[in-house]
């Protein structure tokens, strides 16, 4: 679009607002923006504040968001908030001084970061429905779930520079076999190590998985990168130098 | 909207889909949302990478997303994303046990927080032009900036649950007499303290935002809450027992 066209639809939106009174009433008043119904704004704000961990601990997504996070899961804005993470995600790991000792490591996330269970949520309303896990254990063993596209191709990349891959799962020490094998068939081919939890852990996954970083760090790695789709996974101690969210609107992990 | 429409809706949706062959060929094919252009997806996906603390260090906004982040800015979905956000901060400010001693704070930042300078920033560009030290410190001695309608309420039921009041803020020493003027003028009242940053600081805002929180730990306050627009005002130390952010799209400080 031209910019003069731009400016003029931006001039046709300010012109509402009126600004000049609002500065003199020491008031903001805001535009409603066309086209918005009230159902899409909240599902989008409840989104911001589940990204930006503002809402924690909820166990389902409200049931009026169900076909707004369908939506998002399945449309152009999961794919392209996907990219520019795993993009900001290779321009740092491209500028990052490996030592070439093989002791500088990405880690990664799996369920919603290197597989995605889009093909289970969707068949499970994308997370209005309270966690099953005998459902979710049944998927898991179908060893059906796919790579994110993004995710794969920033774990090419770093492979390319040099990184080593750490998979530090939520999933648990008796699913190893099957989630090994989803990591393969979904092209993951190659990796460091695969950590799972123990069995019969079942305090936060934020201390579970500190703890595991400390023992990497610990064993001489350096976390270059941490790429997660919780804050759980990025907050916590020896969380990397850097961290990366990926959206997961879906479901909640503490 | 009835539920068997939403289906429909959705069902309509997921038939281009076809995610039968997606779980086959261990790929997702996500959908083109329609009606999205790339620049509408591109802005909207650089202001989650931005919300999400994987966009770090940027000076200016792209070019190209003035216009997004100036209807965003002005619209709808910047009152709901603020409002959900304090929302959150004040279910949880009303379950917080406090002691009735005086010393239970909450920490707001000033800009963008309590106070918004929306009226400068629609004249310059909604951060599309770099930081300018000398205009932006011309807009604070003008004492218009008003309030965030949605932290002003927020205040004002803190203040009668019994919190404390703790202003830190970005801009320094010498601004403090327009900064608590403004503050009085946009209905922020009362306080404890109004924290500022020592003129001679060039170092980054984190580390002078943990180390006024540190000092006020070791005076015996404890920080409840802690609510602020970069997320430098909230990582670190010492920064409080919940954190909250809201958004600004606008600018970046580390």
């Amino acid at each position: 679009m031209p910019k003069m066209l731009l400016y003029f639809i931006l001039a046709t939106v300010l012109a509402q607002a009126d600004f000049g009174d609002a500065v003199k009433n020491n008031k903001i008043y805001f535009l409603r923006s066309r086209g918005d119904n009230g159902e899409w704004c909240y599902c989008s704000s409840w989104q911001y504040g589940v990204d930006t961990n503002n809402i924690i601990g909820w166990k389902t997504i409200p049931d009026e968001c169900e076909l707004h996070v369908g939506r998002y899961m399945l449309g152009a804005r999961y794919r392209e908030d996907s990219k520019v993470v795993t993009k900001e995600a290779y321009l740092y790991a491209k500028s990052y001084p490996l030592l070439g000792d093989g002791k500088d490591v990405w880690i990664f996330g799996t369920d919603e970061v290197a597989l995605s269970n889009l093909p289970y949520y969707l068949k499970h309303g994308f997370g209005v429905k309270p966690y099953d896990s005998t459902s979710f254990h049944e998927w898991i063993l179908t060893e059906n779930a796919p790579a994110l596209p993004k995710s794969l191709k920033l774990y090419k990349r770093l492979l390319s520079l040099g990184f080593k891959i750490i998979f530090l799962s939520g999933r648990r020490e008796y699913e190893r076999s099957a989630v090994e094998n989803t990591l393969k068939i979904a092209g993951y081919r190659t990796w460091e190590q695969v950590i799972f939890k123990d069995p019969g852990y079942y305090g936060p996954a934020r201390d579970y998985k500190s703890a595991e970083r400390k023992k990497l760090e610990e064993a001489g790695y350096r976390i270059a990168g941490n790429i997660g789709d919780q804050w759980s996974d990025l907050l916590g101690t020896n969380a990397g130098s850097r961290t990366f969210k990926l959206p997961n609107p879906m479901y909640y992990v503490s």
